[in-house]
Parts: structure tokens; C-alpha cells; sequence
């Protein structure tokens, strides 16, 4: 018995500091200085720096493998189209939408988004396909 | 003048310790055991911890921020297909081939895999679209 349908939403806020993603350009080794260099970024179109994709894009993961379906879920696939910036210290809301589920192969597509709370600005745009032995 | 041209390409080699993927865990917030629990990693079908997907996709974003094409790369779009697990302790090999480019708007399509060293394993597979205003 599937407890995720097609059109199951999920939220989940998120906010990153910047001491989050100086730790993030660390332990992944990118230090592209328009993320930790205040001053650097101050000279691109962006005007200050920006959270690594990867770092605001984990919260998709993060909620995949802890909270929506959570613990057992198996990761096929992330498409993630990065529109505009998300920046340190500001608060941030992933979405969640199931499009498509595959009980008998316990498979599903889900519509996923990281959207800036203050006006609704989408940041990243994406969809995942998940697999969950006893929720998909 | 564009420096990187259709059928260009790239490699980097990458290992991921355990020390780094807890401490990816502690920085995203992602601390589903699969990753950080070795007893409870033992009972999934991977039989031990795995790096986190976006910990080793990461790889992406730091070639293309930091070294191909490298600082200034604006990071349009990333699509991972999560072909095999990856381990810690490990050694993988990114790998980054030029498949379109869009001169006249600085854009680049670039096909990007992480592979196992020691027998070819493909573990992600996906592709990605930068820009970048000097070398596309």
C-alpha cells in the first residue's frame, strides 16, 4: 500500500550561512571564489556571494533521504535547472510534487523547486526519480 | 575566441573519504544513515556507507567553477542519473566532453560521468549547461 500518490506535496524551508558554505566549498573542494570571496563577488552580475548550486540543491536529497518518502528511499535522478541566485542568510522553500507514480516498481517522479519565501522567486527547478520499496 | 570548442574534454580524479562525506552530512544537513551509519549500511543492498549524490556530483560543479572552463562559468542546468553506488575511500575519475556549443550566447553543453577507476563502472551520468563570456 503506496503511502505517496500522484499529487502529494511536500514543503520543507531551508536557509544557508555563509559559515555553511564556506564549510560546503571545503569539504567539496570548490572554492570558486564567487561563494567565499566577499569582495570578489561584489564585481560579478550577482553582486555578493552565492550558495554552490550544490549546497541549495542538497535539500532536495536531504529531504528525499530523511523526510519525503525519508529513510530507504533510493535516488535515480535529479535534473535541476538553476535560475537565479540563492544567497547566504536568506530563507528559502523547497516544494515538493509528486507527477507519477509506478507502484509495481515502487518508482516516482517528483517535481521539485527551491523558491525564495520573501516573493516567491524560483531559484532551481527540477525533478527527481526516486524509488521506495515500502512507500512509492 | 572561444577556448573550448565542440569535442573538447576533461578529466579530474576525485576520492571521497569518510571524514568528508560526515562532514557533508553535518554541512547539508543530510543524515540518512545509508551515508554515515556503517552497521546500519550493512543491512541495505549496498552492503556499506555510500557518498551522498550530490557530495559526489559536486565533482561537476567544482571542475566547471574552478578549473573547465573555471572561474566566471555561470552553472545553467545539471541533470545526475545515479547509475552505481559511490563508495568512500574510492577512487572515480570525472569526465567532461563538450557536446554543443552556442558561440554567439556563450553557452556550452557538456556531458559529464563519474566512473570507477579500477574496472570503468559508471556511477552518474548526466549532462550540463554553462556559460561562460571568455571561453565559450
Amino acid at each position: 500500500m503506496s503511502a505517496i500518490k500522484i499529487g502529494s506535496t511536500y514543503t520543507h524551508e531551508v536557509c544557508f550561512s555563509q559559515e555553511q558554505v564556506n564549510a560546503f566549498a571545503d569539504v567539496t573542494g570548490d572554492h570558486n571564489p564567487i561563494h567565499i570571496d566577499a569582495e570578489y563577488a561584489t564585481k560579478t552580475p550577482f553582486g555578493r556571494c552565492i550558495v554552490h548550486g550544490f549546497l541549495a540543491g542538497s535539500v532536495f536529497s536531504k529531504v528525499f533521504g530523511t523526510l519525503f518518502p525519508g529513510e530507504g528511499t533510493i535516488y535515480m535522478s535529479q535534473e535541476m535547472r538553476f535560475m537565479a541566485p540563492v544567497f547566504p542568510d536568506t530563507e528559502y522553500r523547497a516544494v515538493f510534487e509528486v507527477e507519477e507514480t509506478i507502484p509495481e516498481k515502487h518508482r516516482g517522479v517528483v517535481a521539485c523547486r527551491l523558491e525564495r519565501i520573501s516573493d516567491g522567486q524560483i531559484c532551481i527547478e527540477g525533478k527527481a526519480r526516486i524509488l521506495h520499496r515500502e512507500k512509492l
